[in-house]
This record gives structure tokens, C-alpha cells and sequence, in this order.
């Protein structure tokens, strides 16, 4: 009996080409599509939530597929250990309604960037993270991140290169904090431009050392210019950490036992 | 005029075939070597500290070099950044007096060692960690830590494959703590065996899963016989923290400028 199934999978992403399927390349979703068909023997291609680009991590991203095979959901992230790379990690995997599908329903999705700063960087942290040496303020990095929060167009904070035409999205929550050496950007929103949260951490670089005023972000965002806003931080320091399919209704299948 | 500089070096030892040159293979050293002498024009040949082992990480292990190079001390760690692979760090270079060897005179390391204690392992955290899914007791692990400190013939903490006849060291300080989901096990001591702290952290990590009883400890010391303690833990699990030459009296050159 066909089932879907959805994954939470975690990975660093430093040695990838990002999520989706490239040919010639290594990438989460080929690994994941690999492992699958040959623990299953079935011809699977998943169907990602986010699809993050070369070098980003996660926490916790989603990929969904339908599979005829018996092995219980709740056992999936054990079998696929031994097949995938050590940095792809199956989280958990469970059972969902045959309808649901990643992208196409309400769902909430939170990204983290962490930028090291210090005058020497830190081997140990700096595959996950940007490491920044000048002095950054991070009460100003709250002030400016605060003009950010609520429903905006957004299109100061999208990379040029998009085909997306509706650039307003809702940033739920937006937070900025210090952790010993580490200051973390933590953005909660109904979804995401190309590159926004890299932009946003850019800005907010920039509100903390100085070169931008926080209560410009304002004006940032009314130009609707992708000039005014700061630079796109490195890949690297961008982790995607859970998505969160609340409003979605119930998306699981009662019975996680079934097969 | 011939200086001698300390340099305080920080890596991620997962790519490198440990601290000591090797033909044909990649080690810390050997990177440090290879920096040096393309800045400076001159044969250098660093004295480590630790010779850490293959896949051992660092924060603060120390090397130490003659030169008449004319660029101050203070200016190395930037001046070596972009000659390093992205995963050496030089933290800091300072002048010491020239008859300074960097183990043969008094000193205490220190060592961490992390178990990531999960059902899962975690992508971000598992370069610099052993995961061990079952259940710990941290308590256990305190319990059984406390009698290592002091001054112990160590033989049953030390891998056999050495030819170092002393086996007497002192364990100044041990802790076990858990912050969330890693446990981090910390020993300061005059020096260490031959994979001692990988095998100490084997003989807690069965303390802690109830194989040993924390007392036993106790006979696993008077024994001096390796087969009595626990495994050898993985060394990606192995941090060196710092080394202190507080008790060697004062190593520095007074005059940091001079050249």
C-alpha cells in the first residue's frame, strides 16, 4: 500500500551544491533520492520544503515521498544511516496525509545566522558560521532588526536574480543576540526571497558597525531597491532551522504504525 | 637579529594526519612549516607543543620558531591568515626567551572531550564530537572522574604501542558536565600518556552506562594494565585546550616590539 512519508533531515552543507538535484554534482536531495532508492528498490525522488542553496545547513528541513515499501516510517532514520554521507542526517520520519505536500500549504519556517566576532576566527566554528573582526553593536543590530518584523514588500532584500513577481512576505519574529563570541540572527517567517535572509544579516551587519543608521532600515525597505540594503553574507553562516506546519492543519496520518 | 617566536596555533584536525610532518600527507606542522617559510624566506622548522594525533582538534596548542624575519610578532596571526589553510588558525605570536622549549619546562594542558548524547546525531556538532546514542548518567561519570585526580601511574590509560617508561602523571583538575546535549569531559594535567584522554573518556563514558561502577575506577588505576579501562573514544572527540606556562616562570621577552 502506497504511504507518504515526510523526513526531517539535518545536514552540513559546506561540501554540497545545495538542495536540489544537479547533474555532475554532489547535492542533499541526490543523496537523499540515492539512499532511498537503494534501501526501497523504488524509483524515488523527494519533494524538498526548502530548497537551500550551495553551502547553507539545516537543522531541520523536509522532504516528503510516497513509497510502497514496508518499512515502518519510525524506523527509516536508522536504516538510512549507513547509506547516506556522515553530514546528512534523517532526523525523524513519519507518516502524512497522501495530500500534503512541503511548499503548497501554511507552514512557518525559521533561519538562523550566525556571525563569529572576534579578531581571529575559530576553526571549530567556522564552517557554520561568518566571522566578522571589526566591532559590531548589537543593540543597534536589535533596533534595526525590529524595522523588519510585520508584512513588507521586500524586494530591497532579494537577490536580482529571481522570477519571483510578489515580494511580500510576512517576517513573524526576528531576533539578534549574543552568545560569548557568537551573534545570532534568528528570522521566523511565512517564507523566504532568493538569498532575503543573507541580505537581512548584511544590513544588520552593517547597522552594528555603523555604516548604516538602524532606523534607515525604514527607508530600506520604502525603496524597494535592492542598492540600498547591505551586502549577502557567505552561505556558510546561514543555517535553516525548523519549518512548522501548525497552520497547516493536521498533515499526519493517525495511525503511524500502518504500513 | 635571531628571535624566538611562540605561536599559539588553533585547528580543526579532521583533514590532517595529525601534528607531526609526514611524508606525502597532510599535518599541522607541516602547514605551519610551509606558511612560515614562504613569509619569511627562511628554513623554519617548528617545536610543538602537543604532537597531537591524527583527527585531534586544537584551540590553543603552541609552536615555537627562531627567525630574523623583521615583521613584529604581533603581526603574524594576519600576515600568516591567508597562507594557512582556512582551518589553522594562528591566534596569536609573541616573542619568548630564546632558550624557551615549549615541553621541556614546566606546563599544564589541557584536554576536552566531547560525546554528543543523542537518539540523533547532529550534522553541525559531529566533526567535534563522538555521538553515543544510549543513556548517560553525568553523576556516574563525576563519581568516577573524582578518583583520577592526583598524582597516578596511568599504564592502564595508556595505549600500549609506547615506548615511554614513566608512566606517572598528575591530573590536576577533572570535570564532567552536560550542557544540553553534549558532555564535555575536561582534564588539566603535567602531561599525558599515549591516548589517555581518549581512554579516560572511554572509562567514564562506561561509568556512565553503568558497564563499570564508579569505584572501580579505583582497582582499574591499581591494576596498570590497560585491558582493566575502558575504549579508546574516537579522536574527532578530542580538543586541545590550552597549555599554561604560569609554573615555567616568565618565558617572554620583555620588549615585544623589538625586532
Amino acid at each position: 500500500m502506497m504511504k507518504r512519508i515526510m523526513l526531517t533531515v539535518a545536514y552540513d552543507g559546506t561540501d554540497y551544491h545545495g538542495w536540489q538535484v544537479q547533474p555532475g554534482v554532489p547535492t542533499i536531495e541526490g543523496e537523499l533520492n540515492r539512499a532511498l532508492r537503494a534501501l526501497t528498490g523504488e524509483e524515488i525522488v523527494v519533494t524538498g520544503a526548502s530548497r537551500t542553496d550551495a553551502g547553507v545547513h539545516s537543522m531541520g528541513n523536509v522532504a516528503v515521498f510516497d513509497t510502497s515499501c514496508p518499512i515502518p516510517a519510525a524506523n527509516l532514520p536508522r536504516a538510512l544511516d549507513g547509506r547516506l554521507p556522515e553530514d546528512i542526517v534523517v532526523v525523524s520520519a513519519v507518516y502524512v496525509k497522501p495530500d500534503f505536500h512541503p511548499r503548497h500549504c501554511d507552514h512557518r519556517k525559521t533561519y538562523e545566522y550566525r556571525i563569529y566576532n572576534d579578531r581571529i576566527r575559530d576553526p571549530q566554528t567556522d564552517r557554520y558560521s561568518y566571522h566578522y573582526y571589526g566591532d559590531l553593536d548589537v543593540e543597534k543590530m536589535k533596533e534595526a532588526a525590529a524595522f523588519l518584523k510585520g508584512t513588507h514588500d521586500f524586494s530591497s532584500f532579494c537577490a536580482a536574480a529571481t522570477d519571483v513577481e510578489d515580494k511580500v512576505r510576512t517576517i513573524y519574529d526576528i531576533s539578534v543576540c549574543r552568545e560569548g563570541k557568537m551573534i545570532k540572527i534568528r528570522v521566523t517567517g511565512n517564507g523566504f526571497l532568493y538569498n532575503m535572509v543573507r541580505i537581512i544579516s548584511g544590513t544588520l551587519l552593517f547597522a552594528g558597525n555603523g555604516r548604516t543608521l538602524p532606523e534607515e532600515v525604514k527607508s530600506i525597505i520604502e525603496g524597494k531597491d535592492r542598492q540600498l540594503a547591505g551586502p549577502t553574507l557567505p552561505a556558510k553562516g546561514l543555517t535553516q532551522i525548523e519549518i512548522d506546519y501548525t497552520e497547516a492543519g493536521d498533515i499526519y496520518e493517525n495511525d503511524q504504525t500502518v504500513m
